[in-house]
């Protein structure tokens, strides 16, 4: 059902200074960078092997990240995986119970296909399914 | 520097419910499961792609994870990074200024050599080096 991580979201509040972390002190390469205004953050993916580190700045105050941060700190906002048919897999969880955040899939990142696992049914995890053109 | 995401660790209050998500309805494989006394875990490890996700249930009330199951519920733990040469990282990482939890490696799971850098060098996220024989 899932390939792989597609990628990990990370909540940070300060981008410059977490980029100063993960893209010279662990060397790792920036390949995109996006402001999503529909999610209300500016994101910037690094490559590490096949997966992403998404570090995730809320654009605004009443955006899903600045409210993790707010009740949670800064870390690891949701972890992402990979699907080659995300209609068929969300069909597939809702059908063995899993609750859905977005029933159908909506853009996110670079054009891709997504849609939210509710962290109700992940145990505090919120988890995405992403299918790449 | 980081090859890859050797795992990421996910506290779960219930390894058992978490697994009938994670096994069954992810349809992931589990190929490794360990209690770690010196950690106060019990770890369950699931394959996916090149990486693997191990669900950590604590042991005991004093552990590391059962501490931030009781302050962030439950969630993504930590972020384990595969390298080659353990030791020379975290010199490497040291000289940078970042600070570390263990400053020599110590056995983790699989009798992996693993050390933790300090979240407060790594905004928030448990960082994890993993060196595999």
């Amino acid at each position: 059902m899932f390939s792989k991580i597609d990628h990990l979201g990370i909540a940070v509040a300060d981008l410059d200074a977490a980029l100063a972390l993960y893209e010279v002190g662990f060397a790792l390469h920036v390949h995109h960078r996006e402001i999503l205004e529909d999610q209300g953050v500016e994101a910037v993916a690094l490559e590490i092997g096949q997966t992403t580190i998404e570090l995730l700045r809320p654009t605004r105050e009443d955006s899903p990240v600045a409210r993790f941060l707010a009740d949670k700190g800064p870390g690891v906002h949701h972890i992402a995986y990979a699907v080659d048919d995300i209609v068929g897999t969300l069909a597939e969880l809702k059908g063995q119970g899993v609750r859905l955040v977005d029933e159908t899939p909506r853009i996110g990142l670079g054009g891709t296909k997504i849609a939210f696992i509710h962290p109700k049914s992940t145990f505090g995890v919120l988890s995405e399914l992403v299918e790449r053109a």
